[in-house]
Formats: structure tokens, C-alpha cells, sequence
């Protein structure tokens, strides 16, 4: 066993210093979560670090913020007391474990003197179990560490956050307050966490990608459909982050070349050099929206089964072979599981195994096979039929009156969003309306279809904001949530204004629950809400005079006025629109998928 | 097996509507929860059979109210939908389970047919498992029912509320939407459930007291010591209920007789017998504030060990034999462990056993018991030696500054209290500020000093103060909640605005989260929270002109003002005092037991 006395140690390091360093060398900046009494020494180490506090207003705005930070970072941390404070988090983690997000969870938890002695603690059931948190968290999490003995805690740590960023999900870390301030050694840190995916095993892949090959070059008319999982295997780590390394701890150069050139860890390159090689057209389902460059001329469109327009539902059903990449064929996603796609004409490429028509091939990961066959595809013999266009059609849904419309006002979005934005919409009229906006290159689309935990985008905005501030961008950061999601967690917005975050949020008026009105009750008493005077809540929540703005809009020329508003397009204050929208009206694809999702909730 | 056809029904009725008509027939009034759209269908039975809707702006926010209704009502119900509503409301029932409060938790959840596939549906981990959300829930249940199949469906729901009753823990039910509206027979509704807690047996109880009886005549001052389980177990369910079962399926009289006479469940009466019998000096317990009439002359205040007033500390700890009723000698309960008494010199009662010194009496309840010892003890062989008596201390207090201190403001708050009064206390200094209020007959004190989830609070005041209404009664129920606190939950004013709850509420200005500083990190940044304009808030949630009305209240001149004002003591409309206490500043007890936190936490 290592010799783990203090003065065997060549860098001594403590504990909570060396998982915030870590934190820190893959990508993490700020620190989302709550204080509580057995996390608060374990806090003091944040600024030590030179890393962030956020401070947020709740434990479940944290998670969903932490969720939305990793969206656009690469990965993110949250920190949360024990039982109270993480059992408020654990639907923000089941979102991400879910939605396959990065997410480390920090718990602090109390000492293991403690535990051990089984004391009647607070934020205890009452009963001397200690575990029973934690086990609540295990199926919602990729990896679970208990930090409670120094001599394994390093390796404990490293593993973790390894597994989060290749598995691309949330993994559960519990540090008591006795071993916070425990020393191990800080040597380790120079070497970085090796979060290179492993390669494909040759002989396997290369089998792989002949089967493919043979496929693809034998279709007539092949499209690539582009869904979640595309966006989630991987993200890169940028250099900056090593820079922030302590003197005494930074890597050596060739760990660092070595680890952050992980550009090549994003399987989002595969399929751009995929569209580009092959000439293919392509499309994305709702969970792929931002995928792909939209501006591209190969870009056709939204699939989703009966919620695509027509013309895309048309060449996406009659071609003879699908390429998916990372599909998750969910109902929201599917608008109520409409493809009228067959799987004998399908490929679907996974982050875990490729499947070929019925032919399974476990064991190969998706990056690998799309590198050989973009280099060993043989042009002539492919057959790329070109695919539908897609414009923002704003004219063609102008029904004519003032009243703002769902149809109108999505591909109206189109025009205004700008290159690198980042787009927030919540479950319900936003999440549907946005398979109409074509977005401009670059765009970042952040949304919950498979999870649809509603409130989740108010917390998801302040961490995609704080993420393009923490990466020196100035991306701007735009929310689109409807007026009963955003009451969940309104509160949120209080975390932006004591940051500076300069985001915009347009608050859909439509009174109460509108997705859920075309399920069930659609003028059920449960689909109201309580009436806010939303745009004065930013003030309340301690916003000063010139750091914000706000807007009341309600026909489609005040939209076209604030759209061509020079101010509102630089986003340079904090944004706040209440646009006013009629209660039954909803975008297409959400009353299809509400139809479908009613006769199944019915089906006996 | 019986016959389930529904041609075979005497009476057939749909399950919703039976699980709404028990859940009216035992005493819920109203529903909690947040609509979603595995709920929706059985909401649409909410109205139907006579019960009012909640609908609180967020799952958590909805746990903490019903915890806070069944606190006052006796019992209560919350609806969420599966995996995003039922995680987001996880922390409250946990705490409720902690606490003993009975809440059912009914979740909707996707239809059988989609279960048994294993669809891939919004609101699932995208794995096919469907048990995982249930199975976090199974060790904060007292009883789980997955609701699947009509033929056992009535008798697991009786099964579930009879025993959320009589343990006095929450229940979790599974409803799927296929099942919402299959017919069962409705015959059985005129059955009440029998929710009396089991007699002990004879001789066991005849034997444990008259151990309990020898101990207490030979004891020189005995005194009695009551704690939270005393107020648990149990309420009495109103005479009111059964009025509103419909008439075909109405109970005959002699059952409703037999059940609702539950008066006698509720062991505060055996307390209030004993204490008037023996006229032994009787202490409460921080938990069990609220239990006893402070008013009667042998109150002798609250001890918590070194947290108790030094004339409390002296004579409860000279004392050579104590009864406690319903102990939980938690940490917070406890001012960190510091009781200085012994074992030797206790005897325990609880509602599943008896321990007389170091002897345990399983499988006896502490109401029998009790009641035993009332009808037998020999008052001329008793020795009972006055406690000291409590004032609420507030000259003494007064450091002669305008500032308002802790130290002043929780004894002046006992002359502003009146009788039945409901006081809401969150965690932090609120919560034990209030050790130091006297209170008048009747209030009914509520807070988690166990579970110490901050942001109950705010939910709890919407529940209580609607069980106060639905009760029929018009009692104040006042709030105290520091700023950070609030700021959790603060959303959760708008539903007592949409309710028209005539809530007072005392928000505690005092930049942050102080019984975290005072534990560790006295200037830490992480114990700062955003400054908010609190007052304004009400009106943003949509309170109209003329229903509310706020308050600054900055010195202790401003404090005598207002609780000397007659509207404000009338409490007509909603009220919400802003009231400002230096940062640094906290109730003693509260300094004690954060000392003695931070030890703890810091201990190997």
C-alpha cells in the first residue's frame, strides 16, 4: 500500500484543492450549487482555486444550470449538502443522466465519524442511514464515488470525471466534511485525466465500415439524418483551461498537446466531413436542431415522422437508405412515433454500437466507423440526390391580422437569431415551435425533448450564459419559455442579474399550459396559471436601472420593430420580452405529437 | 377471484373518482400538486367529486404545502407526474417522512400497455425502465402501491391511506393513465377505512405500567419532557368529512361514529390529562413547541441541553426521572447533542415501544400506556415540585438601541401572538429564534428541525393556511423566513395571492444565509444571496390593489408600531413586513448549535 502519511507526500495537496484543480483542467469555470452546513469548508477551496462560486437560488435551478453550463462548455459541477440540498437537485441530474449531459455532482456530506457512529443529524431521515441518498442517485448516474478514505480519493476523483466526459452523463461524487482538508499527494495533477475515447478495435471497425460502404454505395437516394447523441459524443476541451494550473502542478507540454487536442473527440466533425465528402443531404431531428450547419446546401430540414413539412417527410420516407447518427427515437422526438421510416433501410450509427439494417455490430463506437468511411467512400459509385431547401417562411404564415402567431413567429425567429447563438426553448410551444426556425451557422440549441422536465430552460439559460462567458465568448444567449414553465423557476433570472449575464428572454404569454391544453383540458381549471406582472420581476429581483430592459409586445409589428431594433440586437443589457401569444394557439408539430401522446396515455 | 366485470358492480365507479371520495372521507379538502400529462385525466375527478384544485407553481413548492396542510389538517395529498414531477418534489416527501407527516403522494405515470413495451417516452431515462423513479421513492414510503389492476386497486389504496394515518409517513401511489378510469365497485366507500391505531395487548401494557408507575412514585421530582412525536401521532378527523360522500354511497351513522371519533387517537390528550392529573412541571422540546399549553401554570419553558434558558437547563437536568413523550434527540433538537441528562433517569415513550431506564418494551404504544397511567397513579404517593414559570422576556432583552435584535424580537413576538394562532418557523435563526416565544393556548407551531430543508416554510404557510380555511376556522397563520430562505421558494406567495390566503409574512432581512456563517464562513462569499426588493414581489405575483398590504419595519419602535396596529393584528388581507436584523446577529440557541455543527463536522 502507497505510504499516505503527510510527509510522504512530494506535493501535498488537500482534497477538496486537488477535485476543484481537476475540475478546472477539463474545462469547468464556475461552480454551480447551494451552500449548506457539510459542503461549506469543502466552498472555501472554489476561489482558491481561482475557480468561480455561482450561488444559486435553488438546488433544481443549480442542476438545471449546471445541465444547460455543460451544454455549452463541455462539461460541468454542481455542488449540494446532503439529503436536502441534493434530493432538490436529483430531477435536474435524472435530466442529464437522461438527455446525456456531463454533470459532476459533488454532495457534501456529513463527517464519516459521523456516519459511522450512525448520529441523529439533521437533513437525516431519522433513522442512522446515511446511504440511502446516495443509492436514490445511483441509476441516475454513470459513476458513483464515495470520497471517504485519502489513500484511494485522487483515483476516485479522476475516475469520475473521466467516465462523465467519455459517457457523456452525470456521475455522483460524496465528500464528508472530515476529508475535505485530508492531504494527498498533487504530483498526480500533472498528469491530465486521459479523456480520449478508446479506438475501435482495427479488425472489428474495418469489418464495420465494409458493411457500410457496401450499402451506402448500393442505395439510390441516401439521406444522413442527424440526432442528439451526434452533439453529445464530444465536445473539445480548450488549451485556455491548462493555463490556469498551479506553477508547481502544470502538465508537462506533450500531456497537454496530447489530451486537448480532443477537437477530434466530437463526432460533430465526422458528420460535417461526412456531408462535405459525400454530398448527401441532410437532416436533423428536433433533439439534432444545431447539429448541422443550416446554411449548408445540403441542409433539407426537420425530421420528425408526421411533424416534418411535407416536403422533407417525402424525401426523408422515400429514400432507400437512412444514415442516423445518434438517433433517440422518443416520442416527443418523433412527434408521437410518426416515422414512416423502415429500419430495413436504415443505418444507425451509435457512440456504443452500429446497427445495419437488422445486423448489430456491438463494440464499435460511432467515430471511428464515419472516419473510415468518409475516407474510403469511392465518390463515383455514390449516388447523392439532392434534398428539399429550407427558408424561414415568414410571408407564407403571415396570416394577415396583427395577432402574433406560433407559425409566423418561429421562422420569424429564423431572421433575427445571428451566427453562435445560443437558443434556450422550453418544453411546450417553444420547444415544438423552434422545428421551424432555420437557424443561421453555428447556432447552439439547447431544450429538453426526451426529458421535458418544465422550468428546466430558466436554469439551463444562466448556465449556457456563464459557459460562453467563462470560454471569452460573446455569444448571445437567448430563452424562449412559456409563461407557466417560467414561474417553476423564475427565480433564476436573480442568478443572471447578480452575475451581468446579458441574456434575452422572451416569456410567451399564452396563459397557463398550452401543450398541456392539447393533451387533456384544454380549458381544464389545472391549465391555468396565476397572473404575473412578469417584465416587473427583474426588477424585483434586485436588477439596477440601465443594466436592463424590458418589452411588452403583442402584434406582429411590434415583433418586426424590436427584431430591427439595433440595441436589441446587440443584447448588450439584459432582455426581457413578455410576447403575447392566444392561448389555443399552438405550433403544428406540438397538436400532432399532443394527438398521439393522448391515444397512448388512453391505449389499454 | 371476484368478479370485475363491470356488469358484476353494485355501485361502479371510476378508481380516480374512489381514490379522490377516501382521500375526501378522511379529511382532504384540497389537492397539491402540478399538472402533467400522465395526471391530467385524473385531475378531471379533482372537481368532480367536490375537492378544490390547488395547483401550486412548482413540485416542491407543492410537497412542502401539503406537508404543511397535513400538519394542521391531519393529513394531505399531493398530485405530480412521473419522473420530472415526482423527483421535483422528492426533498419534501422526504422530509416528510423524517418529520412523521402524512402525505399522499399519488404520481401519474405512463399507461400500463406503455409500460409493459418499454417505450421510449418523454419523462424516462430513455432505458425502458420504469421502476427507477418508484424505487428512489421506496425508503422515504411507508407504503408503496403501484395502482395497475382494477381487481386489487381499492383495497391497496384503502391499505395506503389507513397506514399514512396510522404511521403518520407519507405514501406513495402509482396511478397509470389506463387505469384512471376502469370501474370498480363503489360499495366499499360506505366502509370507512378504520384508521384507529390497534389496542397494545392487555397484559403487556398492564406490565409496562406498572413498571412505569413504580419508577414515577418513587421518583423525588419527576418531570414530563414533550417532544415532536407527541404532536404526530395523532388528529382527529372532523365529523365534516363524511357530510360530503355522496349520498349513494354515504357510510351508515354507526360507522361514522366509530371512526371519526378519533379525538382519542391524538396522544396530546393523554399529555394534557397527565399534565392536569399529576400536575407535574412540563417542558417542550424545540420539536415539540406547539404541543402543550404554554399558558397553563406548569409550563416550565424549552429545553434543548445547553440551548435552554439556565433556570430550564437546572431544573430538568436535576430532575431524577423524566418522561419523554415522542422524543427525537436530534442534533438541531438538541443544541448539537448538549443534553445533560441520563438514561438512568428517563423514561421513554413512543408510539411502537416503551423504555423505562435502560429496559425496552417493544410493541407497546405510548397512547395506552399513558392512559393507564393517568387512571392509575396514586396523586398521595406522588411528589410533584413546581418547574419554574416563562415569560416572554422582552425588557430584559431590550439593549436599550433602535435596533430590532434576535434577542428582543422573539419574546415580543409571543405578546403579538394570539390564541390558535399557526406560526410557520424556517431554518436558521427563525427557527430558533422561536424557542425563546412564549406562546399563547393553541398555536400550532410548525418547522423542520429535523429535516432543515430551507424553503419549507414557504410552501408549508400556503398549505396551512389553506387546511386553516378548509377546516373551517379562521386562525392567522404568520410566517418568519429569512431572506435566503425565501428566495428558494419564493413563487410559491403567488399561489396564497390566487387562493386569497390571508398569510402574514415575515421576510427576516439579513443579507444572507446567517446560520451557515455562523457554522463556517462568517464573510464567505457562498453565504451572500442576491439583494432582492422583497416587498415588491407581491404585486408582481399578481395581488391585486386593496388585497395586501407591506411593511419596512427597521427599528424596534416600528416593530411595537405594527403589532400594536389593530388591522395588522386583524390580519384581513395578506400582509408582508420586510424586517431588518444586522447580519451578524443570531438567537443564542443558534449560536450554540452551529458551534457545536462545525465540531462535529470537523471531527475524524
Amino acid at each position: 500500500m502507497a505510504d499516505y502519511r503527510t510527509s510522504a507526500l512530494k506535493s501535498p495537496i488537500d482534497v477538496a484543492e486537488y477535485l476543484f484543480l481537476r475540475l478546472q483542467q477539463i474545462g469547468v469555470d464556475s461552480i454551480h450549487g447551494v451552500p449548506g452546513d457539510y459542503n461549506l469548508i469543502a466552498l472555501d477551496y472554489v476561489p482558491k482555486v481561482g475557480l468561480k462560486w455561482v450561488g444559486n437560488v435553488n438546488e433544481l435551478n443549480a442542476g438545471y444550470a449546471a445541465d444547460g453550463y455543460a451544454r455549452v462548455k463541455g462539461i460541468s459541477a454542481i455542488v449540494t449538502t446532503f439529503g436536502v440540498g441534493e434530493l432538490s437537485a436529483i430531477n435536474a441530474m435524472a435530466g442529464a443522466y437522461s438527455e446525456h449531459v456531463p454533470v459532476v455532482h459533488i454532495v457534501g456530506t456529513p463527517s464519516t465519524a459521523s456516519q459511522k457512529n450512525g448520529m441523529l443529524l439533521h437533513h437525516t431521515l431519522g433513522n442512522g442511514n446515511f446511504n440511502v441518498f446516495a443509492d436514490m442517485s445511483q441509476s441516475i448516474s454513470c459513476v458513483m464515488e464515495k470520497l471517504n478514505d485519502p489513500i484511494t480519493v485522487a483515483s476516485q476523483i479522476d475516475h469520475a470525471l473521466q467516465q462523465c466526459w467519455i459517457q457523456s452523463r452525470p456521475v455522483y461524487l460524496s465528500l464528508p466534511t472530515d476529508v475535505v482538508q485530508k492531504k494527498i499527494e498533487g504530483e498526480r495533477l500533472k498528469t491530465p485525466i486521459d479523456l480520449n475515447l478508446p479506438e475501435n478495435d482495427p479488425d472489428r471497425e474495418a469489418y464495420v465500415v465494409d458493411v457500410v460502404l457496401k450499402s451506402l454505395l448500393a442505395a439510390k437516394n441516401p439521406i444522413i439524418l442527424v440526432d442528439a447523441c451526434a452533439i453529445r459524443h464530444r465536445y473539445p476541451v480548450s488549451m485556455s483551461q491548462y493555463s490556469k494550473i498551479p506553477k508547481a502542478l502544470k502538465p508537462q507540454k506533450a500531456f497537454l498537446i496530447n489530451n486537448t487536442n480532443t477537437e477530434d473527440l466530437q463526432v460533430l466533425d465526422e458528420v460535417h466531413d461526412l456531408i462535405e465528402k459525400t454530398n448527401l443531404p441532410v437532416f436533423v431531428t428536433p433533439m439534432g436542431k444545431g447539429a448541422v450547419n443550416e446554411e449548408h446546401s445540403n441542409y433539407g430540414g426537420v425530421y420528425a415522422g408526421e411533424g416534418s413539412q411535407p416536403d422533407v417527410k417525402k424525401r426523408v420516407e422515400a429514400s432507400d437508405l437512412i444514415l442516423t447518427i445518434g438517433a433517440i427515437k422518443s416520442d416527443f422526438n418523433t412527434a408521437g412515433f410518426s416515422y414512416k421510416t423502415s429500419q430495413l433501410n436504415t443505418i444507425d450509427f451509435h457512440s456504443t454500437h452500429i446497427t445495419v439494417r437488422y445486423s448489430e455490430y456491438p463494440g464499435v463506437h460511432m467515430r471511428g466507423v464515419l472516419r473510415q468511411v468518409i475516407n474510403k467512400i469511392d465518390l463515383n459509385r455514390l449516388s447523392a440526390v439532392a434534398g428539399p431547401t429550407v427558408q424561414n417562411e415568414v410571408n407564407d404564415n403571415d396570416d394577415g391580422t396583427p395577432t402574433i402567431t406560433q407559425a409566423w413567429f418561429w421562422p420569424r425567429v429564423g431572421q433575427f437569431l445571428k451566427e453562435n447563438d445560443i437558443v434556450i426553448t422550453e418544453t411546450g410551444t417553444s420547444n415544438f415551435g423552434i422545428w421551424e426556425t432555420k437557424f443561421p451557422k453555428n447556432v447552439t440549441a439547447l431544450s429538453q425533448v426526451l426529458w421535458g422536465s418544465i422550468g428546466y430552460s430558466v436554469g439551463a439559460t444562466q448556465g449556457a450564459a456563464l459557459a460562453a462567458r467563462d470560454a471569452g465568448t460573446s455569444r448571445r444567449t437567448i430563452l424562449f419559455v412559456g409563461d407557466g414553465s417560467f414561474q417553476l423557476t423564475a427565480q433564476e433570472v436573480s442568478t443572471m442579474i447578480r452575475l451581468g449575464l446579458k441574456v434575452t428572454i422572451f416569456v410567451v404569454c399564452n396563459d397557463g399550459f398550452t401543450i398541456e391544453r392539447f393533451i387533456h383540458g384544454v380549458d381544464a381549471e389545472y391549465n391555468d396559471i396565476a397572473a404575473w406582472n412578469f417584465k416587473d420581476i427583474i426588477k424585483v429581483f434586485g436588477a439596477k436601472d440601465g443594466s436592463y430592459k424590458t418589452f411588452q409586445v403583442k402584434t406582429k409589428a411590434a415583433v418586426n420593430q424590436l427584431f430591427a431594433d439595433e440595441a436589441f440586437n446587440a443584447a448588450e443589457v439584459l432582455q426581457f420580452v413578455e410576447l403575447y401569444i392566444p392561448r389555443d394557439d399552438a405550433p403544428r408539430a406540438l397538436k400532432l405529437t399532443a394527438e398521439a401522446s393522448a391515444a397512448n396515455n388512453a391505449k389499454q
